[in-house]
């Protein structure tokens, strides 16, 4: 079968995520081809493509419409540029009916993240993908299994308890730059918060019912190390603690508490609990980004009520993206999934949409309190 | 000074908690003395003052209202029995214008601590306590002090994970029989959260602004292991989880989960943390009762964010009711708070009343959800 040709949106040679968490796959991939990149600009484009070696048949697109007027050139966009420049980049793409691969979140809004469901609906309905990749992580799908084979019963209770690490007293200046800053619709709870909601989700099998949320801003400023050691005190206008209590569609109560700032030092950033009416799951790593992962800093017990036993959980999987940098290979898998047309493996822009619903709810419900 | 002459409503040669929690202490104190045990009836409480080995001198009584004719001979009674009969026993005696030490829950409902506090304060608004002894804990009130001293800088948020032990799938059956039934108001809410929430806001010295709440009974069925080895499958009517989401008044957030069940076998069944603008406070101790306490197995630590170390604090106190079994420990200190006439010290039934509103207002929520 041929390789589905990619045009990539946001893969500069300056780039962080996408030459991170893409590139890696897709170099190695016979299932994929990345045969154009789209840039600010068809320089930083053509940069880009010597820089990480490419072939030189790769096309450089300096704009957006330039790509989408060249459609018949490629079979799947992917767009990993800043979440606020997705809607503008994704747009002209996803009028065509071209298939649009979209890192979360789909949009910067509610809104934004309905309206490229919708124009994707009248276009032709092209497969769409969202980059919620934790759902292809080997940990969450050996709890997803535990769960789905009844090794702890019926599920009646989730308590999460996670720290973002960022969003605390003091930040990176670029990272800070970026979360603090409300137009831009990135911070820890539309990123953290959203990666974790949808892995938790997708494990227990399950959706939220009724819920009630806090998403609230508890240092409204914060400090930025800048490059010449001072510190600038800025306004951050984004969440750093989201606290979700609710009920799952089957009953089970979840109570979900992630903050900014360190976690409490030589303790796991993020315990995930799935108390069952046999048994208990927990799941503890050094951070909230099980999407991203943390190789085998993870670990998932197994506590069984009748033999009041613990098990360790080997969650360990043997592929070859096991084989890429930890940032690669859960996008690799998603990335996999595509190619092999699962789609109960990952997450599409209709679900997306139904993500950013629960966020927007939580928010809502934070008003009213 | 003379000692306060105590009648203790519910001290039995078969009791437990009156002789594991008050006994030790009283038997020991100079600042109070036994003069008359009121039980069910005359004999039970004669068989009492001879299997404690108190003096002759104690009177014996069959009825609160007995006692209640008897006022003159009691400074203070105190009340042990079970928390269904805690307005029947103490009703008389309020009446009459008594000090009065009642267990925590004051009453088995809202409506019946109302009324009780409406008698005392119409009868001469005599001194009240209420047993949540965990005021008096020296883990609490390290904790406490280390806020008051603002270690951890300004309060942002505080989280609660914890598992009571009982009210799991299987359960002793005197035990199962008192925390079932609904009727009797003991549960893991009212006794379990209830000792909690107190202590976790008497340290942070903040009351509840603002809640979302979920109490609820996840395993609506528990099964009671009978003398003869055998199970018996009976109701449960009262919650074994209850999730809290709020707003503290100086407006930081809470968020607590606490559940029936046992803990994930060897983790805390009680982590509290307190996470401020300046560091972290963890408390962890292997279950939720602070107030009966757990000797040297309770933990406490201090995250300084900006040096990022960890101290291990010292709660440990020297003081003569260390001597005691560790549940009168506690109950010893709020006898000493209580004689010394230290009220910021121990809680009174103005406060209990208060208490029970937030747990009334839970359930209120809950309802709604």
């Amino acid at each position: 079968m041929a390789p589905i040709r990619i045009a990539f949106i946001g893969l500069s040679a300056t780039g962080r995520w996408a030459a991170r968490a893409h590139l890696p796959y897709l170099q190695k991939s016979s299932k994929y081809q990345i045969t154009g990149i789209c840039n600010s600009s068809k320089e930083t484009g053509e940069a880009a493509i010597k820089f990480y070696e490419l072939p030189s048949s790769v096309k450089a697109y300096g704009s957006v419409q330039e790509l989408a007027d060249d459609a018949d050139s490629f079979d799947l966009a992917v767009c990993a540029v800043r979440v606020d420049k997705h809607f503008d980049a994704v747009k002209p793409i996803i009028a065509k009916g071209k298939q649009c691969f979209v890192e979360w979140p789909l949009g910067k809004n509610l809104q934004e993240a309905e309206e490229l469901q919708a124009i994707a609906l009248k276009s032709g309905n092209p497969r769409t993908l969202v980059g919620v990749q934790a759902r292809r992580s080997p940990v969450v799908n050996k709890v997803k299994q535990l769960i789905a084979d009844n090794i702890i019963g019926k599920v009646l209770s989730v308590t999460i308890r996670g720290a973002a690490g960022m969003s605390g007293a003091v930040e990176e200046e670029e990272l800070g730059r970026l979360l603090n800053d409300k137009k831009i619709g990135a911070s820890v709870f539309s990123i953290h918060f959203g990666h974790m909601i949808d892995f938790v989700l997708y494990a227990l099998g399950q959706d939220v019912k009724s819920l009630n949320a806090t998403v609230s801003t508890q240092r409204p400023t914060s400090q930025l190390k800048l490059a010449d050691g001072s510190l600038e005190e800025v306004k951050r206008e984004t969440p750093d603690h989201v606290l979700l209590q609710g009920k799952l569609a089957n009953g089970a109560l979840i109570d979900a508490a992630l903050r900014g700032g360190p976690a409490f030092k030589d303790t796991p950033g993020f315990v995930w609990n799935i108390y069952g009416e046999k048994g208990e799951i927990e799941v503890s790593a050094p951070g909230v980004v099980l999407n991203v992962g943390f190789g085998p800093a993870v670990s998932v017990k197994l506590h069984d009520h009748q033999k009041d036993t613990v098990e360790v959980v080997d969650w360990k999987v043997d592929d070859e993206n096991e084989k890429l940098p930890i940032p690669s290979q859960n996008v690799g898998r998603l990335y996999e999934a595509f190619a092999e047309g699962k789609k109960q493996e990952y997450a599409d822009w209709e679900e997306a949409v139904e993500r950013h619903r629960l966020l927007e709810k939580m928010v809502e419900n934070t008003t009213k309190a």
